[in-house]
This record gives C-alpha cells, structure tokens and sequence, in this order.
C-alpha cells in the first residue's frame, strides 16, 4: 500500500469527510445537481437538441457540470451523465422520448438475449471518460497564486440490478414485474445479466477513475424494491463483485467509494460491510441511529427530504439543522456529506437550493465550535 | 370489559392467529383478493359498468368479495371496496378514469378548501355497511347441521395520511411533491386534514363493526414516502388516533386492529405500540428479526413478494416455505397470518394462488407437527 495523500484541491472537505477525517464545516451536493430546475441547464439542453445530445458530447457535459458550481457554494461536482450509458453500449439502445423516462429499444427479453450479452469494449463510452476529463480541466482554478482544483469531482454508474431491471423491463416500472418474474423464474439467467453488468461497471468506474474522477457512487435505485434476502442475492452481492474490482487509489491519492440503496435502510449493516467508504442514504432512515450502527466504519450520506425545497427559506433551515443533529457533532473517525436522499425535483426554485447549501454551512460550523 | 369470545365461525383461524391464539395452521389471505386478475371478477365488473358501480352496489360487493373463497380455501374475506370512499364522501368526486387510477374532481387546493373540510354523515357511506352487512348474511353456510360463517370478514379503511396523499395530490402521485410542500409550508393546514381524516376513519370503521365487520385494517399505503420524524409526526400520530377510538369488541367479540404501513419497516417498534393487535409487513422485511423485535405484543401480516405470483409452482412453493421458515414455528403468545407484502398484481395467474394457499396450509401444518 503506498502512502495516501488527498489531491491538490482548493476544497478537500468532501474527500475528507468520506474518508472519515476531520473537517471544518459538512460538506454538501446534490443528487442531480446539473439538471432541469437550472435555467442555465435547460439552454444548454436546448442547444444539444436532447438528453443524449447532451450527455454524449463532452463540451456540454462539462457546462451542465459545472453550472450549479458557480450558482452554489457546493462541495463536490458530479460529472453530468445517465446510469443507463453502460446497457447502452452493450447495444440494447437507449433513448429518452420527450417528457419520458429512459426506454431500451432492445430489452433483454429471452435467454438468446441474455446469452448474447458480453462486458462492452470501453472504447463505446470513450465520450464518458472524455467528459470526466474535460471536466477536472475546467475545475483548475487559480486562487492566491495556487492553481488546483475548486472542489473533486465525482464519477457515478448505475448499480448491476438497478442496470438490469431497465435491461429487462425495457425502461421504468412502476411493479419490475418483468424483471422479478425472470429473478424468480429463471435466476440462473438473472444472475448471468448481473455478472456482466457487475464485471462492466467495475470497468466503466476504473475508467472514469483514470480519466480524472475523484471519488466513485454506485447508485442502487431500485434496491430497495427487492425482498428481504433477494436484495443481498441480486443486489448487494453484485455491489460488492463491482467493489472488489474497484481502484482504491490513483496516482497516490485514496479515491472513496460510496454506495446509495434508495429504500436500503433495513440493510444498512450488510451495505457497510461491502467494503464501501461511504453509504448514502435516503430520508426515510433516521440519521443518528445509522451513525450509531455503522457509523465507526463508514462516512454517511444524505438524507433530506428532496420536497422540503419546495417550503419557505425558514422552513428549509429549520430541516438542515434537524438534519446535522440527528447526525450530531464530529467525532474522530465519523464523517458526514450532507446531501438529499434522492436527486432534486425539477421544479425546485434554485434561490432554495442556496439557502440550503449555505445552511448546510453555517449551522455545521456553529454545531463544531460549540462542540469543541 | 366483558368476556371476550370467538364469532362463531367453520374456520376461525385467521382471527385466532390475529389474537395469537394457537392455530393448527397459518391462515392466509390476499391483499386485493377479489380482484382484476380473477376471469369472473372481470365478468361482474363488465355487468356493473364501472369500478364504482361495482363498489356502490352491495349485491356487486357481495358477489365480488365471495368469488375468491368459492375458488381459494383461503382463511378470510375481505370487504370489495376502495380506500378512498371516505374523501369521496367529504365531497372531493372520487372517479376512476379506464385504465388509469383514482381521481378526485375537487382536491384540496387552499386553505379555504382545509377549512370546509368535516368529517362525513356516515349515511353517505351507507353503500359500505350494506355490503358488509350483505357479505356477512352470504358467508353463513351449513356444515354438519351448524349454521355459522364460513370465514371471518374484515373491514378496512386507507390511513389518515394515506388519503390526504390523494386529496392533496388530487390521484396518485410518484413523488408526493403537492402533499409534501403542503406539510413542509404549512403544517397547521396538513394536522388539521389529518384530525379530521383520523375521526372521519374512526367512524367509518366503527360503522364497519357495527355493520359486522370482524376484524379492521388500516392501510397506510403511503406512510413508508414519508421522512424519519415527518411519518412520527404525520403519519402515526393519526393512525394511533384512529385506533384509540376503535371499537376492541362487538357482541361480546374481540374485534383484532390491522395496521399496515407500506415501506414502514424501519418504524416497526413505534407501529407495533401504536396499540393495534396485528402489523403488516411488506416483503423488504425480514420477517424472523420483525417476529424477534415486536412478535411478542403484536401478530404479524405478511409478507411475499406479490411478483413470486409469476415464478413456476415449484418456486412458489419455495417462495412459501422460505417465508414460514423465517417467520419460524409457533409459540405460545404469537401469531402469523399470512399475506402478500402488497396487493396482488391484476396480471397473476389465477392457478398461481391455488399453489399458493395450498402450500401456506400444508408446509404450515408440517412446520406445527415437526415442532411439536
């Protein structure tokens, strides 16, 4: 194991807080932080012509990146994306109709289709790699006479069964019928489909590692959609082949990886112990009882309501401060990045989203000095 | 309090397992029994024009409700009915558009509209005691010279904040954002919808037991979109309201209070003290570790995953063996009834649920021999 340093970064919070260092305020970002609420987004959107216009084209996935950046006083970027990039360079063929979630012109519909399917050539998501590194680019900022980054950017993929339930479906579900009848039916076929989705995401989130991505999420949304028992067999248990694969380090810097099971809360012990460095969670799990079962062995994340944006100034912050309590004051060896526990609504007034990154700010700050 | 006896009935062991009385197998029952995936449902439904018809009429009512049992030997029949009767008569115009879900006409909009609001003369609901009182009279057979119920029937009602959901929304919603900005803006306005659901709940259910209702179940089937402390505060508070004013007997019967909160299984200490006598669990629980936590004071309702319904015979056999297992042999002081995690999907193979309910009655006798 070589010595691990952190990057060169003007802001390093986030970085620290996932691996459970001290920190002088709670790092906070937004799940779907470049997105439709962002008028500036949605000019961008219209220029590129479509979703994919957009995400395939590293110039404009580096504007939208960026955008909240210099709107917010955000701690970390997420490269702009789709969790559904991977399926598609394995040729099922993903579109999105306007005003429509995601759709897969070829579904994985029979065992010939789930035979045919292979780990693809990382060649196909070239623009993904790309757009990470145009991004960390266009983060080196010069303050004080120091150039470094403004603050790390995060490289993301859907998890292996969240992967497959568009596979199989064919786009969203509101009962994954299609998807569990396979599970339940056929399970040596679904978890053919998880191995490769597995083997690809560790490879994707490697390469987005090399190309200049600072910490990694593996984002689970549709875990929670699983019983008990099937979620560690189809879920968790593919999670963990992706993280047993994962680069803990690149160029002598610790690169954190983090895991988000929306509706994952009744599992959190099994999620911490896949090895992850931080576990996101969604609203609906109490903050400070998650801390106390595994907060000593990982960072949290999380957990506001994405619709308290939807309430007055005085109302957000009252939550962000219920939030940083129930979390409650620094301790050595914990460590928390502020987040919601699910992307943000669409039609969120961006004036809220400064309210809360910079109540995130001041109430973490006043919660440390009256702790010290 | 008087003595407390059984109804009399050919097969009470749904209410005994309820009371965690001994059972010499586990009783089991559907969510949505009487449904969309049954041939002669869908043949009355034709006949009676529409999903309201069909539930305004207590003939209707009464022929859908039975058409299960005459397939099925399943231990309990349960009211045809909707959720959102109550709102309907409130005055919102409850309508079912083909093919798509619940609508309400006048949703509630304002603090005008808040402040209109009461609860219901329960004679606008009197369709619904018709069809209780009707189904009661149709389930009474002959076995051996003893007139008595075939099975008992429970009554039901959707939650406080289950129906302010879709009173707010205006119909369903995938991300609750009307609801929620309501409760995060102006919670007086969201408690007062909620006290005025909750008496309105409790007399529509106590009108049920009256009716002949045998046992009641309150669905919260949005309690589980709710925040850690917002479902505390919104949710729960109002279902325990509810139940504080339930009738506990009737004619010298117990009457067993069913709450099932969907999602809820991070919350399963505070629901089971909510003061009910059976919870409801669905299929992201484990059912063992609920049993250890809170098998002690309550029954448990639950749990397959509604999709297992889609697997060959074989693995629902499986399917069902696992969920006994888990739950794992009776003790004195416990109960299981058994259940879907949620409603039965309307594309279920009919012959499934024979397969099902077969291998709850036997694998559950085999599970009492090898215990004893």
């Amino acid at each position: 194991m070589v010595a691990m340093k952190l990057p060169q970064l003007h802001n390093d919070t986030f970085l620290r807080a996932c691996l459970r260092q001290p920190t002088d305020h709670t790092p906070v970002w937004l799940m779907r932080q470049a997105g439709r609420y962002l008028p500036e987004y949605r000019a961008t959107r219209a220029t590129a012509g479509s979703f994919m216009g957009l995400a395939t084209n590293p110039g404009y996935a580096t504007e939208v990146t960026l955008q909240p950046l210099d709107r917010y006083a955000l701690d970390a970027a997420i490269l702009f994306s789709d969790i559904l990039t991977v399926p598609d360079a394995m040729g099922l063929g993903l579109s999105f109709a306007q005003g429509e979630g995601p759709r897969f012109a070829r579904p994985l519909k029979d065992e010939a289709d789930v035979a045919r399917l292979e780990v693809p050539d990382m060649e196909k998501l070239r623009y993904v790699f790309d757009a990470v590194a145009s991004i960390r680019r266009a983060l080196v900022t010069d303050v004080g006479g120091v150039k470094a980054g403004r603050v790390p950017l995060i490289g993301f993929s859907g998890s292996p069964w969240t992967l497959a339930c568009y596979m199989v479906e064919g786009g969203g579900s509101d009962d994954y019928r299609l998807v569990k009848t396979m599970m339940y039916s056929r399970p040596d076929l679904m978890h053919r489909i998880l191995a490769v989705n597995a083997d690809a995401v560790a490879a994707y989130l490697n390469a987005q590692i090399e190309a200049g991505a600072q910490a990694v999420m593996v984002f689970d949304s549709w875990g929670g959609v699983l019983a008990d028992g099937a979620f560690q067999r189809f879920s968790l248990a593919y999670t963990e082949r992706v993280l047993r694969q994962l680069k803990k380090e690149h160029e002598g810097c610790r690169i954190p990886h983090i895991v988000f099971t929306k509706g994952g809360g009744l599992w959190l012990d099994a999620i911490a112990a896949t090895g992850c460095d931080v576990v996101g969670l969604d609203w609906t799990v109490n903050l400070g009882q998650a801390r106390a079962r595994i907060g000593d062995r990982v960072a949290l994340q999380g957990n506001l309501d994405p619709n308290v944006l939807f309430a007055p100034p005085e109302a957000i912050r009252a939550e962000v401060e219920a939030t940083l309590q129930s979390y409650g004051p620094p301790s050595a060896g914990s460590g928390h990045v502020f987040n919601l526990g699910h992307g943000i609504s669409q039609f969120t007034p961006p004036d809220h989203v400064t309210v809360l990154v910079d109540a995130v700010h001041e109430i973490s700050r006043r919660q440390r000095l009256a702790a010290a």
